[in-house]
């Protein structure tokens, strides 16, 4: 169906991020596969395109357009050539808008230029071993002596925690008996300073080109100039920018659907069974309609959340309910696909099975699925 | 999620029709459920509102607002108090488009005001016993003989077939061995014709408040000047008002797959079972939740479609996939819904009953889901 | 698949209840669901072959064969001739046990004979308003007072309620604060007895051949002769009985699914569609092949539980997961089956489209889908 | 439920399979991972118990036993354990029926007594790059030439194929335009013979415990008295054995869908989401619930056919049918069961993971599940 989204400029973006595309990540992408991440050097390169600082003002060096949709032209990009950038994506769309929010005159002028470079990597850590997204569980403790944070605890999860120049730590600085949700504090964990470690790198089903890590905090000083934000106030901060990260998995997930049907026509049309192109059969048929409708029901969803999200109109239920919705969409339609191509659809050679393994995380991150019904419930008065 | 489909006008006119329906449809509804149809009066009170002839020119006594989305309001209001204006539906959507655009000037003046005022019901009659929806094996003739035709055949699942006071009846008025397609045309029948009958009444699992019926024509002389539009182009004709049959189909699934999810709130928050309300289970909680992300997807698809429709844009496939979409989203969500009731969803005073076995129709009329695939395919170069 | 369950007599009963079905149900079959029951005449009809009364034992007139699979094979062989027999299903599965299990000498030389001739109709009242399934909340009362029993309250969903001249009641003798199921009673309430009346018919969406009825007892005077059972115990008796109660309408489920492929089958060879037989197409021959792996998977589970059942060794979480498995099962597999009918699919002298209807209650009564759930994940330690 | 497949000696057997699979396998299953491989010492450690030749007669050092119901108890043992024995499954399931019907006494004498020791390991050779499934497409060739045949092709998909002692080559010997079927015959090409290589490891989604080849055949001079069977009949051969191998998958998607389900109500009930346990949920009970139901209708439809298969009677539509139920039924289940696990379930280091990108193959290997329905739908005179 057509689409309204997107302005000249945004397809103009896309023409320079289909072009970086092709040329920087696609042919170096299986490297990238195998290292278990995207190295230093291609951040850096997207820096100088100008694609890593959209989102930054002028003044630090970045393009000052924070409007979301440019975002979604690169996930769409990524996933049309077959690739994912997961990392870059979780920096823009995750970690970006706590900086852009909370950083202060001081940190913005320290940092910002890094990040429109693609020179300073970050990750977020809130996720505790045994806690998962029980953000009010977190036993992470910053404890004020002086003029910096004695850090102490352990997370895990945490997306890009490897490469990391800059870790945005959830810890608790403060216990409130009667609000658990107060005491949370942002501090900002710096590559080499004293007591913190980075521990062993998980192995994940997919999403192979982005690490995933635990990370430890042995009394690490950070210093006050560090925190982001107020002190306490973390929880909601947290909470802010939940819609636009349930928001980036499902633009993520349409796109990556989109791309396995493709590549299902594709290769349906070339592969012989017993004589006659895979395509000719009326299930191959069927199967690739339906495939095709329920994209094309997502997108249109999708769509209309992304413009009320730049006008700031998105609700959290909407949020989940395009989460929900499109993830669970990206789940049959990426294996119905994958069903077409018989045998090889298991060779991970072919990126349909890489899009199989990519996506079983879409549904459990960012909130699973259930995480979403219960916020959707809540807002039907239930 | 937010709405952005209608403006001022249609929210003026949605106060109008919801009006009417509480007022002269709910209380008689029951009975006409019993009746299996609509009374005349009614559709003359309906008429004398201006909601049957929004769409005809004001010359001929209609509003002269040609605008899909009034129907879209009109099935909406119906589908909020539960009930369906279904022959309503299908002389406006289905039926009307065939007058509007073939009429010359003298037909014009002869029917458009009976059928503004809601005084003159109508009906199509395309299906033959045994042909199905394959227009191209119509059976029926209709031999030119002097300024008349004179038709022959049986047409069987005529929508407002009892009531009909004109019926346009597709005819084969030749045969051109290498084009199928060619040679229909489109006479218009009236009540009173000689060798014009009505036979028996088909008795359908739901659409209750809705005659389906079998017709008869033998040696019926129709004027030449009761043809609509030109000889031999039917099939064209026929095509042409497809997408908005099949929209006007989705259009009602979403609204009546969102009652259901009301009526399911409500009874859930009120009814108990083992001394809890059955809305403070998670299962029930899930389900509505579930419920409610299908049909906003269904929804912002939908209004993307009629958008695209009111500007003359939608194209057949996308037509289809929205058909299809909304249809098998009403199916699974109505019968979860119902589910939720326990033994009280399976007794027809309760409006989920109906809903429910209205619903299943909606994968089968105006192309079945099957249908749907196929030129979905189509245009996916399959 | 091969079938192990049924001895050369199961088989010889088969041949004659098959007899039976085609000569005096079949043909009456369609007054019958225009009436809302079958008549008295059939039931007698019924037990002078001895069909009614094979558990009873031979002594008061019946076949001495308490063997469950004779229930079965009747149910299979109404669903293979496209009708069912649901109300002397009801009496022969979920009545007649607690006459077999609780009725005294007294109780078996006054009512066995009739209940074997099929000339005593009976029912059973456990739901009242508002209290759904929950036995524990019963509010009927019987009080004593002298040698009898006096009667207050109201019962709603009593299958066969309309004609039975027997109707075990479930009402409350005494109240035990700290155990809600204690004090529970079974009554036999006869036909004619003062204050005992019969309300109104409720409209069901199928299951037309059997009433639904809601009954009342004001102070209706039950002999304490017509107590089944010991006073306060009726709680446990009702549970005893659950799992033939829900094996019962898996076997319907499993027989009618069967009945639904058949039916399908026999249409789309003969129906065409666009010039060739619905049959040759693949998505035809792709949907019946998966409905009729359903249905074998669902008849193995099935026929396993009843041989399971006739030694006494089914569980009752076993009962609940072929309950569930079987009726959730018949759902999409009746569904897919009446799809492939297209229109004539939703007309009612299709008995496809009382199949659908019919199955719709599989999955509520007899304790919900949800239910059987509650109990499954109980014996799974959760 | 209640199993009645197996006797005392299968349970003997199962004590000897779990106890090696505990100590013999589980602590070095992580080293076979990355190794991508079972180790040749492991095959001759499995062969020492005697599991290895099971089904070869005595006299050539097997235990006389061809009772498929041993392999059945150890691929349950195996899943039990949440491991895959799959080259050995292949090699007992798969592989070794070929040898048992149609090696010679020579033959015999040769190859089984390393067969039952487990010191020759095996592989078959049908599929060819660009031919799939089509056996009547194999463009491998092998040229009579005295007292060998010369054999020249390539063959993709050879599970076990990198470690392989005798590889079982599907040829063409000659051609007959009439039916394509013909013409096939089996070579065993041995390890080290000139001319057979063995090309890269195709990387796999899942099953890493086993290696699947890339193998070719240039000029490789294979002594007649190495044919199994008679020349040109292979088709028959290999469509013979097929039913066994469609058991087996089946067999195999049962027991890892069940350790699945143990798995997640382990992991639920210790793990807390927001203070409660996961397992305390209403929603992990429901889906465990419907999990477990599923998992019991596949294995009552599973241990019949497998009943009918030891006695010879299970028909090759049946086969299909329960592979199409099993597989799909194994998909659905461990993914569910996979989503309760929430971020766990996407790290390798959780076996639900394994299972999750094993389980993938399944509808795909030894006939796809769209096979499947092609078999089946012509079993239904479709």
């Amino acid at each position: 169906m057509r689409r309204t989204l997107f302005t000249e400029d945004h397809e103009a973006f896309r023409e320079l991020a289909r072009d970086f595309i092709e040329k920087e990540v696609v042919p170096a992408y299986p490297q990238w596969e195998k290292a278990g991440r995207m190295p230093r050097e291609a951040f850096a390169k997207l820096g100088a395109t100008g694609m890593m600082g959209m989102a930054i003002p002028e003044q630090y060096g970045g393009g000052g357009q924070p409007d979301y949709r440019y975002n979604v032209v690169l996930q769409e990009e990524a996933a049309r050539a077959l690739v994912t950038l997961s990392t870059v994506r979780t920096q823009l769309e995750v970690i970006l808008p706590y900086f852009l929010h909370y950083a202060n005159e001081e940190q913005r002028q320290r940092w910002f230029p890094g990040l429109a470079a693609g020179t300073l990597l970050t990750a977020v850590a809130m996720t505790e071993p045994g806690t998962g997204s029980d953000l009010a569980g977190v036993r992470t403790t910053a404890r004020l002596d002086g003029d910096h944070y004695v850090l102490n605890g352990a997370k895990t999860f945490i997306t890009g925690g490897m490469q990391a120049d800059l870790v945005i730590v959830v810890a608790r600085t403060s216990t409130d008996p009667d609000n658990r949700r107060r005491g949370l504090t942002l501090l900002v964990v710096e590559d080499g300073m004293a007591g913190f470690e980075r521990g062993r790198e998980l192995e994940k089903m997919g999403c192979k080109v982005q690490d995933t890590a635990e990370l430890s905090f042995t009394d690490v000083r950070v210093p006050v100039t560090n925190r982001l934000g107020e002190e306490g106030e973390a929880f909601s901060y947290l909470g802010h920018n939940l819609a636009q990260e349930r928001l980036t998995v499902a633009v993520g997930s349409v796109a990556q659907a989109r791309s396995a049907i493709l590549a299902a026509i594709d290769y349906t049309k070339t592969r012989k069974a017993f004589g006659t192109p895979v395509a000719s059969f009326q299930n191959t048929k069927f199967e690739l309609a339906a495939c095709s409708t329920e994209v094309e029901a997502a997108q249109a969803m999708l769509d209309q959340a992304v413009a009320e999200h730049v006008t700031g109109e998105l609700s959290g239920a909407d949020a989940a309910r395009v989460k929900l919705f499109c993830t669970e969409m990206q789940a049959r339609v990426v294996d119905r696909c994958l069903q077409l191509f018989g045998g090889y659809g298991y060779m991970m050679e072919y990126p349909i099975a890489r899009l199989y393994t990519d996506a079983r995380v879409a549904r459990i991150y960012a909130g699973t699925s259930e995480v979403m019904k219960v916020i959707i419930a809540k807002s039907l008065g239930l």
